[in-house]
């Protein structure tokens, strides 16, 4: 009765050592294209597959009373490789999540509490917005510019989850406001006022 | 002021016909490789990337006091080629998503509420499962073996989200006995005697 | 003599059914998630795989004092599903094209004429801008905000070419205010000023 | 004559740094989700592209008379990135490859010698199977659930094609009853009764 | 006890309309960049899942003593969006695959029978030949010039695998003397004498 | 006024850590069939994607009157993981770039001064090759054997793209004549005479 073990087992084994059934993330090391080098799996446990950073709410007390919280693969190594990792939004009534794009992936949104107005833009400027209700999905496609707010009078709670380990994300104020882009850039670039780059350089935490 | 507009939409509108932003797939048209057929864009609304059939819950008065709810592309069309789809669990008091696999696909779990235990084996034959608890999220890497119980003493609702628009589902348990593959069959390569092979025939719906 | 060739060309014909070498896109059928249909390869001439749209200079009479002239797949049908498209950018001096993100694909400028001062900024916000001289190239990584300026005394003569054969453009001044997207939600979505938000939809030919 | 030599091997040695023609496996490294880093090209030889394991005939003489000699990227690193992998299928008369999936590839089997036996499950719970006698192949689409029997007189020899370097394997009844699952969640997922799982648990090695 | 299985069904139907767990290519319809449209999987039985074609020799009474017999897209519809095909090799005594290339694949060959002297070419243009026994396989890279050899006293059966439905192949000899490409223009892209080319023309059926 | 950017960078940082907007090559690291592993970003400076190489002409000195300028991975490390690289062209009068291919990618190339004869052979040997004018682009798909020649009477400057980063380049003759092959096996897998191949292997720099 051992044998089949054994040998089945040789098949197995030699097998495990080529799977890439999954490649939990090992950080410590350089990122490739395709998502960083796997631990090795005999390392594992399931505590490896599980996380719990998205079971607690984000802290909204921020000029847009709303929080992005991240599960990609640098908090959560067990998407790497997988194309696909889940976030966290959680929006105060009034709240926003100001237009951004993920330039890695496409989102897919549940609202599981509140009522949100969601919308994108398509590169044809044409814009699809919806009132989504508790329990309704909606479509962000790859690198599109979108956003969410809380319409309702309570607070907001979605999950969203994006088509990539590392989707990214571009909010276009601060991408244009919080760093240190010249106004003179900022103003040739989006036809803005000087006055009004620099307001909201100032308000974001950008220069120059 | 007209000529701008003219020559950026000419831009634009060129770029539109080719951007595939998105591809709503058109179910009435054959299926491929990448997914279905893209409806024209210019007939879509907001409503073709909404869907609201995730918030009811599924019925759970079955054997396994459990339902799966797909928004594969089938449901959902707007997910089409995005390369993500989800899917909502009800598992009731004592029930249980039976041993299966999703051949196209890895899965992200978001419990929402009540207690899960849920695992999956590894090709190397490594069982990997834990309790969740609401808001932990757990991984199931593609085409392996998981399962996901109602641990607790209420209602369990998670969200499932998949890397693909269609991930398909195998259920070791219908594979294996709700068809007419014959009890001779299943025997030879599931080593169950013939009579617990008929057994399960029945209760599921098999024949042969 | 003959058999060699009857046998050959039978292997031959074979796989040139099956080949797809490429796949010259059949417009008048629906796109899908990888592409247009292919054309059939019997009907294929040298035509097919030349275009000659690049070889005129954009309209730049504008306000932007450039133009982008697109050879994606919609308007060169032989780079559907090679993963490679291309784009030639005019910029009269003083000209610019505004900040825009392709959704679907990185780019890489090449200089033929002029002086450009260019750049992007990443999702961590950080700016990389340089001058690029005659015969300098850039990357422009895929989904991420960057602009184009003709920072020289002459016209700017640029190829620029894209990962994808439909990478989609998205300026991010005619995706905010060039459309029907309410002023509210502008305002509400990216800090800006109604005032500020109605002047661009003016100038830009939006609504609402 | 000696400058176009030196001008040529200049742009072929410069392009011999990056091209990745092939990326031979270098397995002390980590892996990463899209294969393991590669040797040196400087360093491989003929020897590095040729592998003799799928010659010798696997042992049968185990519980399922069958053995699966694999040509994975752990036994033959030269597969490595190249999406393809190798297997020899041995079945001794009477012998089975019992009810198993690949979850990271599809497979095409051809039957070199005796007769087989074959079929899949698709997620549809339908059963497609067939006898295949000497040059038939057979596909096996990626994650269904398979299996081989020796339905002849004489021993089988076949080799299976995968579409990935390290397709994986579970072999149902290993995953279920050769591990450390307990019997009881088991029983929850797969309405075997308890003794039954008992017992295979004690023929194939598993415990709890 | 009808419930389950109708409640479980109508889940396995919906996903039945959206797997692809395979897309049986219906070649009537046009081909795509990924593969071919989809059969309706309601109209598959076995039979589509299994191909003789290989199971005969091909004919080596030609002029290369040698004959492939693919079993690509085109001969073997199952194939489609699988990415992977197989190919029959037969080479008489003395018999050769002349220098080819696979524009669209990486292939693996498995020596059946015979003794094989294969080789191909990298980009740096280092050669990798050695003899093959029975029972070895050897890698060829995507794209490089390969051959096969008969260097053994009987006859040479060996089957390939390729890494595409559809690999193409490109066999050097055909492609510069099998067709009506100008004498002129061979010669000024190969160094050949224009009598070398309108000799190899003439042997190979081209004109010009 | 902190509390917003300290939660929104946390965000952001911790979204930086994971993003591969773009993965600059560590050439120092070994290479993985997706590519090279990525410089930290902290380190990357506007330099790091700007490549002045192709801004010289190539020396045109040599048998072929002709150069070929690479910007791949190894060159330009700013285009690793992105799936797009360029080359420049310089054909001098009478001049042509030999018949070749590139095993990883399509081709596109803009024809920026002078007149150039290109053309491909596609897997079913049917030729395309069609006179290009100043402005003109065409396509010459993956793998496929193809050529440049300038056919006009001044000197020729032409950028190309590839869809990959390392796009490979088998120069047909140099595969063939400039290693050591043994002229035995050229001979036999050519059909050309053993004294033709040693001539060209002269000039070439092959042995054997």
């Amino acid at each position: 009765m051992y044998l089949p073990i054994l040998i089945l087992f040789s098949l197995l084994s030699s097998s495990y050592a080529s799977v890439n059934d999954f490649c939990v993330a090992d950080l410590k090391l350089s990122d490739t294209p395709s998502g960083y080098p796997c631990k090795k799996a005999a390392s594992l446990t399931e505590k490896d597959f599980v996380y719990s950073g998205l079971g607690v709410a984000g802290n909204t007390s921020n000029i847009i009373k709303a929080a992005v919280t991240p599960a990609f693969v640098a908090q959560f190594p067990a998407v790497n490789g997988l194309g696909i990792s889940l976030g966290r939004l959680d929006i105060a009534t009034g709240g926003v999540i100001p237009m951004h794009t993920h330039p890695g992936a496409s989102e897919v949104l549940v609202n599981i509490q509140g009522t949100i107005l969601a919308g994108f833009i398509s590169s044809a400027n044409k814009v699809y917005y919806k009132t989504l209700n508790k329990g309704d999905i909606m479509v962000f496609p790859q690198g599109l510019l979108h956003f969410q707010i809380n319409s309702g009078k309570g607070p907001v709670l979605a999950f969203v989850s994006f088509s990539s380990a590392s989707p990214g994300l571009q909010i276009t104020d601060f991408a244009l406001f919080a760093n240190d882009l010249p106004t003179e850039l900022v103003t040739k670039t989006t036809f803005l006022d000087p006055a009004v780059v620099k307001a909201l350089k100032k308000v974001l935490g950008g220069t120059g």
